[in-house]
């Protein structure tokens, strides 16, 4: 008999490892089985806020692989099952066919937990009212432009983090006014630091935002189940259409449930292999911590790039190969309008925090030599641990061609360099794409030259 | 008295040298002057195609810093004056003043030899004919910009390398029909391997050059002077405007004569301090050999980016500081049109010729997530040792976003990285930026997944 892999969660990590350990093991030798509560797998989440902005045609766009093509593939996915219980010591789950509305156990003898994330909803009275969003899935998206074709004019984005940011440049594009609402004093004032955040708050106000900085949102006014406005301690800002994008919170539950160690920042704890801290259980993707590279902290990212690789980690192991997850960096990246913003590493603070002497400096440079056509200024900060000179951190935001620099900066930080280093290397140069000292070399060779003057 | 340090040529080497040994030394330490044989100092020469092609407004705006400006800064710039003879044992060199057609002795302390390089013109019969054109100084571009505005239609380039191919873009933007006349078989084929150069050929043709590879030039045809044909091995080509570029070779024999250690590749020798074999002397840019960082190999790379590194280690060191030139590794970008092209490290016949057992793998792989508007494919080309997995060379050819990724694999290469390390770096990802797996994770994820199953 094919030993029997079940999967809980069919979206990115779920299947990554599924067509992973699919590749590696014959289906005679393992049976893969996915429970997937929703009706889609395989969606590209990310992709969401560019979808609800008209800028991505149609939401099956979105959709890497149907459960029709998994299952053509050899993986067994079961849509609309959602799984209520695991029971380790017998190797079994409960599974409930939320169409039919029955439940019945299955056994398994290597279960991989793949259960994602869920949106943070403080309990903000009239949170529930028709017309407040947010925006994780497919079905999401779905009930957004379904507001809108009903004549929403008048949109609350409700923070400034990168979903944030993200539907306030969409819902302006299909023609909604825009309000956004922020507790901290800037927009992806938890990504960036306070000295990089000017140039984003500009772009957001210049593209028409009404971006309110320091004000929390205590609730929504409802009539009739509507929503109508929003409630803040700065006033209150009428509204037929309410996206809150906090950020998210592990989907850790059902592992707590049944045993499985959980850490201290919510996230199921597993090893490089993807191990949890039961024997042939695994956990991937958005629902596990990550090991932070440069503070050692155990971290929740939640990230297409980590889920499709921490999933094919797993099906490689659980297919008996070998493969490990090593850590992130917490890179990333995104845009608002024409205006580019990427991180990686830790940021100034985030450094003192996590115990370095770190020492930070932002140069000004231009994409492409001074004389071409198209020039456009960045802003890049580094922080360096002050004795040594090691790179901890990179932040950029600028114009086209900015962004997409900070994995030169992930790759430098991957090997440890220090910017002296990265300041000598041999990058590429021609007019329409850097000046001669490309602007990584420029802030690198600045942060080195400042570090060794004092 | 102050120490008398004499720069040979005032472009970027030897004024970044001025630049930064005018920082480090007081004008009480150190006097600075430099003999520049024409009329400019530290204009962008790689700028020149784009200023030909009208994308670039006026050539002042190429000058980075003109003579007055360096004399107002404390270097004491003398144009038009050519160094005809160093005496190293006198330290002394002889200069003739080009205007005046007098000649003098300088002493000097401390020397840089800056000589720069010249674009390399075969014995053809008729190259001495008005309209055959190098690009290499403004003096040329002005040159070629006269001949446009006397009537010059029909151009013929002669080379289809960097410049080669950049000339190209730039006439036909000017309106001129355009012939291409390349000896190897493929465009750039000197820089990428030959299964990476298809899509160059295709967007020249495609943009309206006449592209004929595989043909070697024989000489121009004149009348009155004025060049009216190109005679190759494939029948005579119609021109009133002819660019040769076929690279180039280190300006030297003036350090030659002076008894100056010459290398194979027919560049000064100078050590990681830009020291050359004579006390006292220093050598810096397009002039000097380079020790490529895989290979070992001397090269002479002649790139605004090196020279102006390797001048500002030169007058670091000559005011007494510390620092190094740490090689190269051949990293090089340019674009015809949309299409952009990039490699570094060692090709696949590099790495053959280098003494490397090499495994190459081409990937091609979407600029953005597939769904998102824009995204356009690359073609991306590694290099790698076959027992290690360490990576030897990438090689990039694609549209807008593609090229710069190159400098990811510059890093990588700059550290030693295997591929599959490369394959598990933290890169940033969004929709706009990259798909969930960015192309350079997918090439090295590729190419490690290969050389496992071998």
């Amino acid at each position: 008999m094919a030993r029997r892999l079940v999967i809980i969660g069919a979206d990115a990590a779920g299947m990554s490892a599924a067509a992973q350990a699919r590749r590696l093991a014959k289906p005679e030798a393992l049976e893969i089985v996915a429970f997937e509560r929703g009706a889609h797998t395989s969606y590209a989440a990310c992709g969401l806020p560019y979808l609800v902005g008209g800028f991505v045609e149609s939401a099956q766009r979105l959709v890497a692989r149907s459960p029709e093509e998994h299952r053509a593939r050899g993986v067994d996915v079961r849509t609309r099952h959602e799984v209520t219980a695991i029971d380790a010591a017998a190797s079994t789950l409960t599974v409930r066919d939320l169409e039919a509305g029955s439940e019945r156990v299955e056994r398994w003898d290597a279960l991989l937990i793949a259960t994602g994330a869920s949106g943070v909803m403080p309990p903000w009275p009239g949170s529930d009212a028709r017309g407040v969003f947010q925006l994780r899935t497919l079905d999401d998206a779905a009930a957004i432009e379904a507001q809108i074709a009903a004549g929403a004019r008048r949109a609350v984005v409700v923070g400034a983090g990168y979903i944030g940011i993200e539907v306030a440049e969409g819902l302006l594009a299909r023609g909604l006014s825009v309000t956004v609402v922020e507790r901290l004093e800037a927009p992806l004032g938890a990504v960036l630091d306070a000295d990089m955040t000017g140039a984003v708050a500009d772009a957001m106000r210049a593209a028409g935002v009404d971006l309110r900085l320091g004000v929390s949102v205590q609730g929504f006014d409802a009539e009739g189940g509507q929503v109508r406005a929003v409630r803040t301690g700065a006033g209150t800002i009428a509204a037929d259409l309410v996206v809150v994008g906090l950020g998210v919170r592990a989907n850790a539950g059902l592992a707590r449930a049944a045993g499985i160690r959980i850490g201290d920042a919510g996230g199921i704890v597993v090893d490089e292999r993807m191990r949890t801290s039961l024997p042939n259980v695994w956990a991937a993707g958005d629902c596990v911590e990550s090991r932070h590279r440069l503070s050692g902290a155990s971290v929740v990212i939640a990230l297409g790039t980590h889920a499709n690789r921490q999933g094919r980690v797993a099906g490689t192991v659980i297919a008996g190969g070998e493969a490990g997850f090593h850590g992130v960096l917490g890179t990333a990246i995104t845009r608002f309008g024409e205006l580019e913003i990427a991180r990686t590493g830790l940021g100034e603070r985030e450094a003192a925090a996590a115990g370095f002497d770190a020492y930070a400096t932002i140069t000004e440079a231009s994409s492409r030599a001074h004389y071409f056509p198209g020039a456009q200024l960045m802003r890049i900060k580094l922080v360096a641990e002050r004795a040594s000179g090691r790179l901890l951190g990179a932040q950029i935001v600028g114009g086209p061609q900015s962004g997409k620099r900070i994995d030169v900066f992930a790759t430098a930080l991957w090997n440890r360099m220090t910017v002296q280093d990265i300041g000598e290397m041999d990058l590429s140069y021609a007019p329409p794409f850097s000046p001669v000292w490309d602007p990584v070399l420029l802030a690198a060779g600045r942060a080195a030259g400042e570090l060794q003057r004092r």
